[in-house]
């Protein structure tokens, strides 16, 4: 598909005149860029009118890309509905939570079950794909945009009913998952079963729901029905092109849609990348690692990030000098063979005319970002393809299951300020920062191949998931998950068995009761040296030891974290939310065990990530997140691929300030040893 | 009706497989529990279709309570209507404040005008009085479930106009009721009268209104509507059982509803307990005493409480080791004759399955919190007829009127920050912690047995209240007002006289001005040493004298407290919101002029009830509700009913933590004395 | 039309009974006031069905206010529609920005589009004119009331899209316009234009839009059709009287309605001040010089203020002894030739009973208030007209735009945190508090007559703007904007050159990129020895010197403020959110170079304000905000039109704290000279 790392953006000359065109492609040869994200937005350009199709727009846009050696990633477009669409047929358009049917506007806004979206939608893909499925400057299929968003009108109730019908088979079956005894909700109809929203069994917004079970199926309704959509495009192009590789662009943790259904459907998975201000490194890279696991490692794209700033948040500050790069290249370390903007050159109107752009509204290929583009461009090209589809060699998996997150944010009690993401990061970060490669996979993920599997807030426990963690830690391996975990089945119902239910016996413990405080208080947790926050549930070993203690109230001495001897294996148990450094420590404990501790744990700022590439050569990533400089020593004998660079085992290795440096083994390090003794 | 304090809860086995229900016996037995609330749910379950009833379960549940010895509070189970009456009859769903009509969700969800709904409704209710009438289970009918909300249907809006045309009489009564020549509203038919929602009067919310007069009269419009629903109820019910006591849970202050409207309908009082996460244990005392006198000091019951946790906060913290003791024996002390819990056996599923049960979803019985409920349904047998009927021998009257509550917090100015129960608990607070019992009554109660009349933010005033405070006064009474008091009629018209209005000569001063202030500003009140807040009326003093005064801004120097000699008494008015010492030392200022501060008035974290059994035995509680035990003196010779301890005069009485004691005496202690005569 | 300073207020005596309105003229007299604001509210009233008028109640009004010499300001009261109406013809009230139609209720809730609406209000007006034309007490016509708000109706959507074909003329310029080929928006019939709100282009509010030009042009829109509004109700008044002036009451810094596009259609400018809580001084001042620039400098009347407090705030503070004095002449000072009070009696019921009034509940004479207004009309009755007609001879203008008022605040990007009112604000704030006199004027007015022109934000630059701009600057004077300026043209499209676009030749710059961060960050600008927020561009100098330089980040170093010498004169750019010592610093060197620092800048509490009369005599307003005496030393030899002392120059000058002098020239000082020496 490519020999070199994809690298371009989002491209909307439709905006602009054809003059700039070829301005515009002068200087995506100045930044090296050679792939164009197109017709993302276009379908009311392209289909003026019901019966009128009209591509001459897009046939100059491709056309030109293909005379310039470009390729495109070519959209559907059908991610926002022309507006005639829209007032002939309101009904293609959403009815919001509030049970409001809206009008023509934004985007994202078109109902998801309505026949006629569907029929214009797919008729409009199928135009497409029979026009360019064999133009030259056909990358990919990029089917509709950044789906999410949920419908309530009386369609998708239709649609519902019929999606519980299939999946619950009767209404006794129904009546039993959702506890409909409970506030006298027995149905003995199909057609009395409402989508949960603010006139039904909502208050206070999506989070809190009469019936948790309701609202749990609503959202995977809503994620089937948009994977329809998806997969009705998706049928379309394959008649007119069974070759080109089609994806849709993702949102890395993004609550609404249980991406895990949708990853058997893509060809390679894409994902927007647009951290927030303040976060730390390892948030976009949980994302990576999550979207790379959604096909069971293979390389993603980074469909789009901004080159300098966002626009749609209240503050949205600007990328420093050296962030981008570092970003791109994180995002590579991690998996993805294509890095993309949003977007190539700025919109004029509307509201992302101040969102960052590699050309800006004047034009210029002397501003700053321009020229870290560019020089970024010229480091792609150098490095050309030999990390092309590699992947990662981790021992380490972290459970992400969107079924858990969604039953503990919806859950009323013990405390609404547990959010699912916050945890698994918190988790996902002491592994990365204590250097260990991990592999961010769904609960039905095959486990064999893992060391340490963390499950941290694993909320829900499906199937025979309590049988794999066992035979996990039976071979030899180590489980850990926390409180909160194992509370409910498939259904959201509580295990009627001690908690945490199927997981208790691997355990080793029981849990009667748990106190939840308001954010501001903190436990102790005196053995870690570390605080702990929110929720303490109340442990009495079944066969676990105690790790670690709370220090104070009327709980104080029973056990924060428990380890329990499983088999050749271990289980370990965090019964409460503790703070990152608490964390930490449980976290390296474990992997020191299994000898994952990374050559630079003692370096929280330096992350590093191993890929083996298709040829078996072996890459390690350096990156280092800090403004300082990092002093390393190199622990074999290696080629640093961004500068040519040889270094021998024992030398000092230097980062700059937010540096990078991808070696090349050409004499791997023989263990990893311990981190104080590769310390400088 | 009972030879013992009633034990135990809502019990829902309908919920679960009949196998569980031998096993929930074997436990109630264990915990010493004799009371289930039954059918507060169930309703779907009972009528599964408009035309079919089906009482086989709550037969099968009735029965085997009978034949175990427990007594059953049967519920008429209408506050949540089954999916089939809502889809078929989509006016039974509320239409929201926002105009919405809603769909079937969710519980307290149907409108209380809807025809259809009562006829429903009623017609359950006859059925089940007419089947269970003369069960040998039936203790008490229980009938819907926290009645609350409002609807804004057409329907209510036709009903609305009714209760105007009865209330008011003529439009020209309503005009001037209203107000209406103020902005143009001046109606000439009564269909033109709109309910006051966001769609009409209201901006931010149910507080913010264009017009009060039109606010507070579908506030009390709701109250009725409310208790015409459950009137309906309890008249079919009486066709078939004219002996059997009947209620409905209220919710302490809750201020959609205006009890005292409903207290003489309800054959006893009970409500459901639970305190806000870092409330003081006055706020659940204040709400006892309120609940208490709705029935004119009659006990009530205590129709739930958790045993540990609640589900529905965002935080829902554990009730400590002791806490739950402690707040039950609180309620016994202020006049509970029953104590139950939501719930005795956990739900599976939907928003209450996190919410705390005596037996959890392991269905253990050896639990804390299990082992507590037993151990307390222990101490409640022993302790067994000895409190039943006793009533508080209170001189101490506090006001409670919901009209000065909802006409205070729907005003536009002076400050939207002074909220009633605040102000009434801090006075409530005051007198409590001097340990004077309170009976908390409405403004329209015999005002005779009291020696002093706390009226705090008494900001309507109606009928020939300030005549019948006079003579409170009058023959050697203390009444007190607050800021904000004697403001508005019973149409929340402002008085065309000096403020407090009526009120001004009883307190014998004059109000031309007031200013408010954001809620971080204080004042100083030097006298006192006190600070105060929100509001400051300056006081121009016509009889009373200054007790104390504001110490800094332009009105230094003018009163902030004020006491006016009339008749034989005083009457004393706070022009501010004093902090909580200031509050206290005004309210015991005036407690120590009738000797009614309390034994241990030194000691505010131990609260004391008095309470005289229908035989005349006088009980003393004891409830220390700090951490440490507490160090008394004993007063007289008594019993510890909970010990069978005798205990001497001028004996120490030690309270453990959290500790408490019920003496009986034997030879009560001559006069109160001073505090610090007492303390050890 | 006058012999001295109008003063009274709104009066509304249809309120209370008859025998009440002799009361109300004895008090008038007691305090001055001469002039009534009449029949704000009482539609109902006079037209209590479709074809009944009854003027009885206002021919009573106006025929005891003419007995009693007193003039009326007649309002047309069309504000509030009366009950009948609302409820006849539901199309007369408003949909609102959330979809839903209102029913009759509060005021200002008519449809602006509605022909029923217009019908009706032109009538009512058309009939109070032909009655009271000739009317002896008539003073000035006062059409409905405080215009303001949206409707969102289908009426409304197809008045807006009537209005877009006037403006756009076509299809493809009002595609142009919008930008809408970004999310598919290309419109191919005008009746698919939507009206933006919750259910089309906007989420979080009004200010978050999808598009920025439609938004923008509904706000153009709903400003030209309750524009409608008022010329209808003026054209039939002008039918029956050719000669009474004509306004309507404004409101200052009002977001919703571009004053200046209403200004040619008032006879006279007049506004309500109610300043917010903890306002500086000046945030009023700039409401008064905003208000009397609408009439290029002629007076205008304060329409009204409250003697005392407001109602409708969440607090509502009382104004303490003497600062309604120093408000009403601020006002004067500023150009008010009537200074009114909202309200002269207080309202019994309803929202507004609370709110200050000169005649309180109670009707006494002996209040405070009533003294300080009484008081204060003894005052004005002295200084007689000596200050009507004066205007303000200001060599400093403001540019005021709400064009960019909107355009700035409904953006996406780069901050959402900066509010216009706030950065124009702290430039006009310091100007005052440098001496300064401000002409605040639309973007559009004539600048020839000004020395410095600053225009901060001034985010839409459109016309011959920029030119005109230059040529202040090309004939020796100073021109000065800032961040966020000459971005977007009248349609909100980004100009496709570098920023600052038109206004970048002017300022000798180019800027690139821009960083926004939260509000707790602040940056150092060490050169000013101030602090900067929210937005930091990074400016290219192209022609400008530095000024000032930021102190840290990685752009540390690159100017902040900068200087652009342009012909004779200078243009500056301030790159950031100064704060308010470092605006001060930039404006008042500024200042100093056209000799514009006034006689007692500092004293920055101490406002100064020159008004020249018509016959020519100049007077100087001293306003101590300062609850402190200020020490002063006369300049020149004046006389103090309040006290009639005189003073010679250089003895001292001591203003009371609050106090207020009006000095009248008998010999100006020379020079304004330094501030220092004319320093007691």
């Amino acid at each position: 598909m490519t020999h070199k790392i994809r690298y371009g953006g989002d491209y909307n000359p439709e905006q602009w005149p054809r003059e700039v065109w070829d301005e515009d492609h002068r200087l995506f040869t100045r930044a090296g860029i050679d792939t164009l994200t197109v017709g993302v937005f276009t379908w009311s350009l392209t289909q003026p009118a019901p019966d009128t199709y009209d591509f001459t727009t897009l046939d100059r846009i491709l056309d030109l890309a293909a005379d310039e050696g470009r390729r495109v990633c070519l959209a559907t477009g059908t991610a926002a509905v022309p507006p005639w669409l829209a007032r002939r047929h309101p009904e293609v358009n959403r009815t919001d939570f509030e049970g409001r049917r809206h009008r023509h506007g934004q985007r994202h806004a078109f109902c998801p079950t309505s026949p006629v979206y569907r029929e214009h939608a797919t008729a409009m893909a199928s135009r497409l794909a029979e026009r360019y499925a064999h133009h030259p400057a056909l990358l990919a299929w990029h089917i509709n945009n950044e789906y999410g968003g949920s419908c309530y009108c009386e369609l998708c109730a239709g649609a519902f009913r019929e999606w519980l019908r299939d999946r619950h088979g009767t209404l006794d079956a129904l009546n039993d998952a959702w506890c409909t005894t409970f506030w006298s909700h027995r149905y003995t109809s199909w057609d009395q079963a409402e989508p949960p929203n603010a006139l039904t069994e909502h208050w206070r917004g999506p989070d809190h729901t009469a019936f948790q079970g309701i609202t749990l199926d609503y959202l995977r309704f809503t994620t089937d029905a948009l994977l329809g959509c998806f997969l009705a495009e998706k049928e379309v192009i394959r008649a007119h092109d069974p070759d080109t590789p089609v994806t849709t662009n993702f949102m890395g943790l993004f609550r609404p849609l249980d991406y895990h259904r949708w990853a058997p459907h893509l060809d390679f998975a894409s994902w927007d990348n647009y951290p927030a201000l303040d976060a730390p490194p390892t948030r976009p890279a949980l994302a990576h690692d999550l979207m790379r696991g959604l096909k069971d490692g293979a390389p993603f794209w980074l469909m789009e990030q901004t080159p300098s700033t966002t626009a749609c948040r209240d503050v949205n500050p600007l990328r420093r000098p050296g962030e981008l790069r570092l970003a791109t290249f994180q995002a590579i370390a991690h998996g993805a063979d294509a890095t993309l903007y949003f977007q190539l050159r700025a919109s004029r109107g509307a509201c992302e005319k101040y969102h960052g752009a590699v050309i800006g509204h004047a034009g210029r290929d002397d501003t700053r970002v321009f020229r870290e583009v560019a020089s970024l461009g010229r480091e792609l090209e150098a490095l050309g393809e030999r990390t092309l589809g590699a992947r990662t060699p981790a021992r380490t998996a972290l459970l992400f299951d969107w079924d858990s997150w969604w039953a503990l944010e919806i859950s009323d009690g013990p405390s609404r300020l547990v959010k699912y993401p916050d945890v698994v990061h918190a988790y996902y970060r002491a592994a990365r920062e204590a250097g260990a490669d991990v592999d961010v996979i769904p609960q039905s993920a095959d486990l064999t191949p893992y060391d340490v599997v963390l499950a941290p807030v694993l909320h829900m426990v499906k199937g025979d998931l309590a049988r794999r963690l066992e035979a996990v830690a039976a071979r030899g391996g180590t489980v850990l998950t926390t409180f909160l975990s194992g509370r409910v089945d498939e259904h959201d119902r509580a295990f009627l068995t001690d908690v945490p239910g199927p997981l208790a016996p691997l355990m080793g413990i029981r849990v009667d009761e748990w106190d939840a405080r308001p954010p501001e208080f903190t436990q102790t947790v005196p053995e870690l040296g570390a605080r702990a926050r929110l929720v303490f549930e109340i442990v009495l070993p079944r066969g676990a030891e105690p790790v670690a203690g709370y220090g104070t109230d009327f709980y104080a001495g029973t056990p924060a974290v428990t380890r329990h001897p499983f088999g050749d294996g271990e289980a370990w148990y965090v019964a409460t939310a503790l703070d990152q450094p608490g964390t930490a420590q449980v976290v390296r404990r474990i992997l020191t065990r299994h000898d994952l501790l990374g050559p630079y744990a003692d370096q929280p700022a330096v992350e590093t990530a191993s890929r083996v590439a298709p040829d078996g050569t072996r890459l390690l990533f350096l990156l280092n997140h800090a403004t300082e400089p990092a002093h390393l020593t190199a622990l074999g004998t290696a080629t640093d691929l961004l500068t040519g660079k040889r270094m021998d085992e024992g030398e000092p290795l230097v980062l700059d300030p937010l540096g990078v440096a991808i070696l090349q083994w050409i004499r791997r390090p023989r263990s990893s040893g311990t981190p104080d003794a590769r310390k400088k």
